[in-house]
């Protein structure tokens, strides 16, 4: 703490990225990358794109950014916005949307980021729990809030709700913004896109950090009608014109155009995680079921930490979170087939 | 406007940046962009760092980028704060430091962004008169505050003041941060880098945008001792966790250590300024001195907006602010000596 701080940066309590070790020889099970590298029509666009032009600045608006995600969705250019990963998108929703009188709701259990946020927008916030089941029941939404907010599939768990509960929550809930998180939605999910003509508080955000290999690339995105999408606009001009950098803007585009590769990747994630389930139920885990490229999963009789520690030993690092009801369980992002076979292999000499 | 903003966001007013024209055939010297691009170590690193390593989230930390910058002053990396351009940075700045009780100072002429970062954070404001020559005079600072920023050189004058002023008004100003947006220093004035180690409240301000030639990569900087540093990291952290993402770092990095081609470079801008304002005060424009990439020109007896829309008609953009006192001025870029040479010519038809 310093003399010179705004009074509120004391209280802070900043969200813990999971770890980026530098150590080449992990198997880096960790935070949700993956396992594919991104299209190779993606790398030659970033080197088409690594000129002199460099020198000059990136379009503000995006334009051709917003085009290639609206056309992928089929959907106007209005109504999509960019930012520097989808936690920056978060950020401005926040902002925007969610600095109401009531508070906003989100999981007990769910991204951690979502209470950074309210203390940074000093935005009250209730949690509402998840069934015993751990899946999300929508009529627990029904009260006054200033918003709402999840992942779907809900993050850490990978559990996924149905279209249809989404759009039960929305009949219900028409007064304040209902945000969709949908950093994991290609990986077996149905993207609540379509609702999104209908339900003029309906915001849905996604990245492509996870399904399209672009973690280090930073670019995020959010679908809403054009006034939404107006009013995050005004929140990002008024703090950074230019988030999106050129060579962000022409991966996003050329990810979004190879259509056929994503749905190559996202297809041999799928497949890969339908064998790490049966993997790890055969070495006595508990999986949730997950529409992500993670597992969350806990062993019936070995201590949670004591399994990490074990697999760190081995050079494989998963996600573990010290909170109450899920500090018995690991995140296991979805490696490659030799990546989940090596994480098999080590913990059937541990449980 | 919508029922579905937060309150604040129907009262903003964005920055609105300088144009970035599609058409390839104009001549630009409206955003101070570099003439020239970026050193060929910058593309080569970036060829490199564009694989399918992508796929894997940046260093949240940036540590690599941060030594970069540290080595290049010769301070420690602790004292480096770095972001997805210096708008980002100077957001994060309001918000850490400035959210004070008093209001901040800035030059009534200054970054047009500056008021707009203060309605974001609801941080009160007080302008304080540039002299009549346009310079700032350290004197008129002396009074309680919440905080002090201007860029030096001011913007868009192009006007430097004195590293022994701006020590003058950090013996004078101990109990509130003074930040110094240093865009445009390396242009022809001196860094307050040095000064750093003896003024706990002092902030530098830096951006890779000009200087290096990277508007299109988003890297801008602060440096100031730790705890300032720290404060900026928590706000950071409780908004978007990897704001530089790899192929910027990369960047970032072979800029900095590139020294040959950023001296030459820079020589070559003043070299083409002193030719520039030769050539304007020869056509009756009143210049004011300029340390920066760009001047700041008045005409005699032309109204500037008839110029501004003459050089236009003939494809050279420029930049003009519909502001008191500076509205019979052109921000005009340096460009390369042929951009240059085009625009003495066409403004001896013009004036």
């Amino acid at each position: 703490m310093s003399r010179f701080w705004s009074g509120f940066v004391n209280e802070l309590d900043p969200y813990v990225p999971g770890e980026q070790p530098k150590l080449a020889n992990l198997t880096k099970l960790n935070t949700n990358e993956n396992p594919y590298g991104p299209s190779p029509k993606v790398i030659e666009a970033i080197r088409m794109a690594a000129s002199d032009r460099l020198r000059l600045y990136p379009d503000p608006t995006s334009a051709e950014l917003r085009q290639a995600i609206a056309d992928f969705y089929r959907i106007d250019a209005a109504w999509v916005f960019v930012g520097n990963g989808s936690d920056e998108v978060l950020g401005h929703v926040f902002n925007a949307f969610f600095r109401q009188e009531a508070p906003i709701l989100f999981p007990d259990i769910s991204y951690s980021f979502y209470p950074v946020y309210c203390q940074l927008y000093q935005i009250s916030y209730d949690t509402v729990p998840l069934s015993h089941d751990f899946s999300i029941n929508v009529d627990d939404y029904d009260r006054i809030n200033g918003g709402i907010i999840f992942p779907n599939p809900n993050a850490p768990t990978g559990c996924l709700l149905a279209l249809s509960e989404i759009e039960r929550l929305l009949q219900n809930n028409t007064e304040s913004v209902v945000v969709i998180d949908e950093a994991y939605i290609d990986f077996g999910g149905e993207s609540a896109v379509s609702l999104v003509k209908d339900y003029p508080n309906l915001l849905i955000v996604q990245t492509m950090s996870k399904s399209r290999s672009l973690a280090g690339m930073r670019v995020g995105y959010a679908i809403g009608q054009a006034d939404l999408i107006e009013g995050l606009i005004r929140v990002k001009d008024s703090f950074n014109s230019y988030p999106v950098d050129s060579l962000a803007s022409a991966a996003g585009v050329a990810a979004m155009n190879d259509k056929a590769y994503f749905n190559e990747t996202c297809q041999a994630v799928i497949d890969e995680r339908n064998k790490v389930v049966a993997g790890l139920e055969e070495l006595g885990f508990d999986v949730l079921p997950s529409a992500a490229n993670f597992v969350f999963a806990s062993h019936k009789q070995v201590d949670a930490v004591e399994i990490a520690a074990g697999l760190r030993k081995e050079g494989i690092i998963v996600r573990h979170f010290t909170k109450p009801r899920i500090n018995q369980f690991l995140r296991i992002s979805i490696g490659t087939a030799g990546e989940n076979q090596q994480l098999l292999s080590v913990l059937d000499t541990l449980v």
